[in-house]
């Protein structure tokens, strides 16, 4: 069953609001294009224009925040009350221009500053993984090279696909290459699936990237991945890049380019709670695409993984306060 | 293909919106709770309790806004630009409680007669056709007995089902006894379907409607079915009530008591369009049902056809200010 | 809406049973095994060894009953109470041996016969067009040689298909050289779709049958091809064998074989209606596959067109014991 | 592939009956609302109006009937032919009056109350969860206050939901009020998700329940919670309710309110196999919502973990007369 | 029913293929890139960078092919057999470079250029819209500026949208502009839906072309509109370009922009058939999004309007070479 | 995100082709006829005539070749390209007799007799279970009996259903009957579900196969079971059969006769790369049903089962010639 809005119980109905009712925002976050006083930005982003195979994550963002509606502020497993934590809102969408990938870049990039110029962390919804590369390089303006923490079913360091670098498979070599991320401190978590040689499987470490394939983080359980992730970041700000495709298509079908053999929602979101304690400055949760998604699964777990991501941010932020208490361990 | 936003050609990429972006509101009309100076506002009634088959309109208003969001504002066979006529504004849902029928139709009643109160029509994004019972209490507060214009399957008004008086199937018998509705000059058009006994179906007649059958509109036309409504109104003021499963199940799949043999999207959209010159004072379409629409072409019905009476709303506006112009004669 | 099972308005909600509960029959009405006293018994037969494309027409009598709950007892159009005319029972489903056509062809002929002997009309839910022809050996062992009125996009009298005899192209031509069908008084309506060669255009009236395509249905209009039946008729005993796929697609997806520019539900319903007067002894609905079918819009047509059928054959006999009435002129 | 009915060799085909034919009662049992010497009657009770969020489950008890079609008699794990232990009927579904809680409430509390009277165990096909209130209230007036052993997401022990105290997220706090269960004894499995506050999380635990979160079932292991089962209940009385979002929803995504990082399919079941030895006198299994449910996947899941349900009572019985043997251990 | 491959009645089951065995190319019509000899070429152009709303009609050739399947050789209306008048291939798909739209024109005009130069009628499969202008680039090189006939919801002929002049709104404008097409014998059928402003409804018209609303098609009848085709187009060499949204989304939901209020698939048909005479020298069918066609109508549509582009063409062809005979008149 | 097809980078445009684009063939591996030189063929056959439950998997043939497109020639698990080492083809489909299955299994054999005599290592794609028998046919005429690895929820070794001898439930009894298999070196795993009796359960352990059942495949291990297959095979020619029903329907939908518990893709996937050293001279992956698999995630799994079978037998050629590598162990 869905549970109550205002569990303080409010006597007047009129401040009632059911979960299937209102405007959608995400989580039902206030929508706020104001950035005094935000913590965290929800903002969508959505270009497609960068897929290589299926299109059609310009959506994601609509079908996100629809499958968010029942997503409330207290957080069991980390054991807080994210609004009590910080100010979350929904910045509604970034313009984009459709087809026209060097522009909306410019766009995104110049959309992501000004959040991130007002001490803002913005969570990206995608929109396809191409979006990465415009938010990494707005973040860097601020804070330099950062550290990637990646879950995705492919490492996206490809060079030129059909000649052309900008597109979802190619953000993180250009992020490598124009500075924006420090591969040293950065990991990738997730990888499988067939490839066009084994110049394909290296790329990513010959880069400088950690890489941890899909049978790897299954035979060193998620535990062991945990501490990995934790060992190769340390106190480097974080940007935290989760490709819905890193899920088995059984648990996220609305992709675009799904890869079996993935993992259950339970496992990422375990993998999700062991981030708390990473400076994580900006996020983006990425290939959510609604036509291939007709029970609605893969945009409620994207909904969920972001709140998660909302989660382990104020879960940080009340350990640097008060010191580590009792969440995911 | 899509338009562009702003035909008015803005050079700043930041004010233009793509159609696939942003928050969802009807259309794209603002989000308002401020009713000055408003003409129209559109406003969602997520109740679905009055069912008696298949549940889930509450779903309705998110799904007709979600595939409202290519409407834009120049309405070509009436001639005119809504905006320019009218302020028209997306005004969210009205509270209601699940699962409670008469605290809700308290509810709907009293929110609807806020917007009443302020000169606003009311547009009502069902939910179930029960939900036309209070928005009725609501308008003849104001405007005394009202005409009924009615487009549906069934005649929605029978005495009781299962012992109970409050459900979609009756608000038009309770709302000529409580003297909301003048029967005389109400009219009800497109049933069809298996009934219960003969006495269903001179039902709505004994109560002093006039009623066309599906069969009987096929058999005059439709421009005599505009002219019969004209006929029948007069100057009275008008509640608009379009039940979506006046359609044919193949254009309207989605909503929970479908009726085969009925009408295509154009014959509707005639029907409407006849309508201008009427004194509309409230209007409502019920029993979209997203659940039941894996291809969303009842909600993009639904969302056209609520356009179109804004649009014949203007035009009326216009006419009255004008005189008669070309419209869709 | 829709409507109480009772309209005398039991008092005790126990007699209640909403049409969205219970276990499933046909409209409703009773399940029996027992045929005195039985007029008309729907039957399934659940075979689709026999199609030549898409199968799963076995799931269409399954289909058909479930999206047949909201079908009450008055044809408003035919003017009667169907139970107050006649005696109707689902009888559930013949015995068939999945995989095994003449085996299952023979269990068809013997069930069918059983219903048939007893005086009553069997109204067959297929399974796919095949199974026309041990009905008819059935049929006609009672009656001798019939008169075939078929609605359908292919006049399925093939000779042979992959060397084959027996499949769902070929029931007709068999039906003929067994004698069981009179070609001179038999008619087809609603052909269309591409062929292999101009002599497959012609093969039925080779074989004697009057042949309407869809295209010479809409020029001659469905009042002069009503009127064509019951020339071509007269008084003979008739089979009456629908196809769902006379239907357009968008009307009925959920067929094997959808042919497109066909029909929409309310045209196939006037030519329905039409029939009242003919001495129907044994009609079917073929060809409904439920997994073609996501909105269940085939089966719920399917279900109101077997619907039209019950009503046509009780206003038959009304007509027959009191003269014509006003009924669907 | 699927197996034939009659595993005997019947050699008359009349006896056969393949799987995909007939009218659908759960798992072919028979139909009978006689009870004499019945063991177990699986009972449909079709009612969603106390849902919170997505309603539609009053078509639960149809879609488990239809695809509980392949299921045969015999349980490998537990190594029993339930139909040589026990009697089984599907007794058809309960009278409810859709919209109207507490009026349906008294219906099905006298509905179930002749089946416990007769000592018969009901096993509830939901409907929404709220139907375990009245269930409970004709429990509890034979055997007092009973055990609960409860499957689910959510803990169903909120007090009011917009002021209502019946509806689906209340029904075991009333319970304990009403004196129908005993916390003491009872448990609560599966429990995750966001909540609106700490509260929330506690609130079973308050009234006496043990809970177990998903995740603390996925660290101590199916072994322990099987375990902590028989030692919190004992030898008391239990009500087994299971709440289809017990499973992750991409095993269950036809259900009202979902939530993501649930159990598999196959953990549920050695959980359900674990109860061997419980004296469950009444169980439900609720929440099943067809119209989420595109390829029917939850309504097959359920049908399964109801006939799992059925050979546990079977093999508890048989324990009782012969000793354990080698079950599902 | 679907009807065998080889009507002449090869004996030898290895050269029967069922339709729905093999390897799909369009109509099953053979394979091939050589172009000696060759009449007609369906060519799939995978290209949908170009949209504003909703993408993914590069998957448009796949489900195409897929769904032309059960088409056979002989078209019943047209009288005649099109393998017995013409060579048809299906020449696979053009390269294309997604996300790059005037890189992937290139690629388009150079890949139409080779079939252009060799005398074969190229029938594209799109994709979107936008591939018209590299197709009419090709076309003109050859034939000079030709006569558009153009079935569409939307005219096509914006400036440009978000500041870009490269999309699936604007083709038939830059054609224009770049002396292509010769508006003074073009014509634009079937536009509707609403607008940003009266200027987009008479953009088309001031650029020279003729234009007929759904409306007015309804109004005049479809002979009437097949008569002023032939009055606006003459003699000239035709490109016929049939975007798939002409149809009504009951008809067609699996497209970009759907447009409520449209036609059925017969009176697309009417029109096409009516096309027998002009002498087209290359034609597309765009706008196929099979990621929303989850019942397939869209793709069989499509299929069978494509079969019907190539019968007018093989009509024209043969009508030339005897003269008229009875065709669709 | 997808990758490029010529990961050598080729400069010409032309040689490039998207993954989205073109006529579908397996993996797009070349579609060819000839033998001489090929390693492997991937070959159709599309028949299912003997389902027992639901039918449509002619169609998985043509679904798996749509969802294989992304899959590259590179196996990262076992580090191989598979294109290196072998010669693999997509053979098209072999002749059936839709509704025949002793006619079609003559035509499957002689069909893969071709193949085989040729020495190719035929994989086919199914079509439904019953096809193992003919194939086996084939393969014995070379081989002699040979060792079966079956993956599946279920024995099929069924004597007879509804007294017929060929269907999907009996290929495996009837290959030990003809001495086609030898069970003694044979092993089934996986099964799991309801039976009619006991003797079901046993019946293959009676014929000499080994036998795990799901629960027994969970308690031991994925390890243990690889090594229980190796120790059952030894060096025997294998055929290998996997029923896509082995996974749990969430993983695979799409199939005939669905068991609940089942497995996850990647579980199967560690089963399979375990295969490597073992002599593989025919395969098959069978009951893909694409009209139960609207998200396509079952013909997805399918086609990446099928190429993670061509990796086994190459890695298998390759450490024939070099001694085993570390591939994944």
């Amino acid at each position: 069953m869905a549970r109550m809005t205002n569990s303080a119980g409010a006597q007047d109905p009129h401040l009632w609001q059911p979960r299937f009712s209102g405007i959608r925002t995400f989580a039902r976050f206030p929508y706020s294009r104001r950035l005094d006083g935000v913590d965290i930005a929800i903002v969508g982003i959505p270009f497609d224009t960068g897929v290589t195979y299926r299109p059609g994550a310009r959506f994601g963002p609509a079908a996100v925040r629809e499958h968010s509606s029942r997503i409330e502020q207290y957080h069991p497993v980390l054991g807080l009350d994210v609004l009590a934590e910080l100010s979350v809102v929904d910045y509604g969408d970034l313009p984009v221009v459709a087809g026209y990938t060097e522009q909306s870049f410019q766009l995104i990039e110049d959309g992501l500053r000004v959040l991130i110029e007002a001490g803002v962390i913005p969570i990206g919804l995608g929109g396809d993984h191409s979006i990465s590369l415009p938010e990494l390089r707005a973040v860097a303006q601020r804070y330099g090279p950062v550290a990637l923490v990646h879950f995705d079913s492919h490492v996206d360091t490809w060079d030129t696909i059909w000649g052309t670098k900008y597109n979802h498979g190619t953000p993180f070599r250009r992020a490598v290459e124009e500075g924006l991320v420090d591969p040293g401190c950065s990991i990738q978590i997730g990888i499988r699936g067939s490839l066009g040689g084994p110049g394909e499987f290296e790329q990513s470490r010959e880069l400088g990237f950690e890489v941890w394939t899909a049978r790897e983080v299954r035979r060193a359980g998620l535990a062991e991945v945990r501490e990995a992730i934790h060992r190769r970041v340390g106190a480097s700000p974080v940007f935290l890049s989760f490709d819905i495709d890193f899920l088995d298509p059984a648990f996220a079908p609305g992709t675009g380019t799904p890869e079996v053999g993935g993992f259950a929602t339970w496992e990422a979101q375990e993998l999700l709670w062991g981030l708390v304690g990473l400076d994580i400055v900006a996020a983006d949760l990425v290939e959510v695409l609604p036509d291939r998604d007709p029970m609605d699964v893969t945009a409620l777990n994207a909904a969920n993984l972001v709140f998660d991501m909302v989660a382990v941010i104020a879960a940080t932020r009340r350990e640097r306060r008060y010191g580590a208490v009792n969440g995911a361990q």
